[in-house]
């Protein structure tokens, strides 16, 4: 039977069956419980992630024990810590599940044999390298530059299934807003 | 004569002297007034950039009129906008001169055609791509998660030449402060 995975492959790339079967069977599956940590800080993140179902954050903890979500990585998204995977350093960052998800992983030397093996795997790769790039772009810009309703709504926009899966003070951290701000923007809205 | 171009591929790459040659010969130079534009938003990113003296600044201006600034290309770096160059599309941001600068520009095909021919460059141009994620990530980080205080340090760190070459507006806008807030801290800091 295909899996889900195999599907997401099927429709977003042009990748041969054979290929797609080549990539599959070298992931090794893993389920992750709400709140469980798939990568903690010091940590080195050694495997690239597919989220088959579920919901994950990437996420820095400050001294003080301030979370701060950097991004969300939804069913059918890759996440890792780019910095650490590629150098082989320690993560400063944790990636934790915010439901409970599945994911589908790869170690570094699987990955990159399937990458030098098959270019239409490497072009896809690169894609979503300069989708993330552009998306942190934008994301930049707007915590910079954006009022605390802009924010919210471009979130909104961008991501409406998410908002009813997530607990408000992440969504308030990811916007680099206050709790109490969120609130009083969403009451708001209610009330148009 | 070894051009500034030439001398900072000589020391940051192991390419020939004649792939160097290759690469400067398709260059075009330009000299940018102090504040004049190189990208205007709504422009299409024709070009990839070379610094080789001055300071430019990627900024973008909401309805309000208020300058954000994304990030400062100092001497001896690269600079773009990413998705207007990769995709075609009229760019969001502005590219501008801080100080009177020169820079190095490649036309996208002519700079394609370096890529496909020479293997050292197209890794060292996915090095750079690379640290850039790798910065934007902490930069986001740092956003999100730092005081005031916090930003300026990481700020006056990362960057020690730039802080007396830059308008303390400009700080400020590129560390999501106050230029009251920016003006205090620095205040506090003499004193210290």
């Amino acid at each position: 039977m295909e899996s889900q995975f195999q599907k997401y492959l099927g429709t977003q790339t042009t990748l041969t069956d054979d290929a797609i079967h080549a990539i599959s069977s070298c992931a090794i599956a893993r389920t992750l419980r709400r709140n469980e940590l798939l990568l903690e800080p010091g940590e080195v993140c050694r495997h690239k992630v597919f989220i088959v179902s579920g919901l994950l954050r990437n996420f820095i903890t400050t001294a003080n024990g301030n979370e701060h979500v950097l991004h969300f990585s939804p069913e059918l998204t890759w996440t890792l810590d780019v910095e650490s995977y590629d150098k082989e350093i320690p993560s400063a960052i944790a990636i934790g599940a915010v439901e409970p998800t599945e994911v589908l992983l790869w170690q570094k030397a699987d990955f990159n044999k399937l990458l030098a093996d098959i270019p239409l795997l490497k072009q896809f790769s690169e894609q979503l390298v300069a989708r993330t790039m552009y998306y942190n772009r934008q994301r930049m810009a707007t915590i910079l530059s954006a009022s605390p309703e802009e924010k919210y709504d471009d979130f909104t926009q961008r991501f409406p299934g998410l908002i009813a899966r997530l607990p408000l003070h992440m969504i308030a951290s990811h916007l680099g807003i206050s709790l109490k701000t969120l609130t009083r923007i969403r009451h708001a809205q209610l009330l148009r």
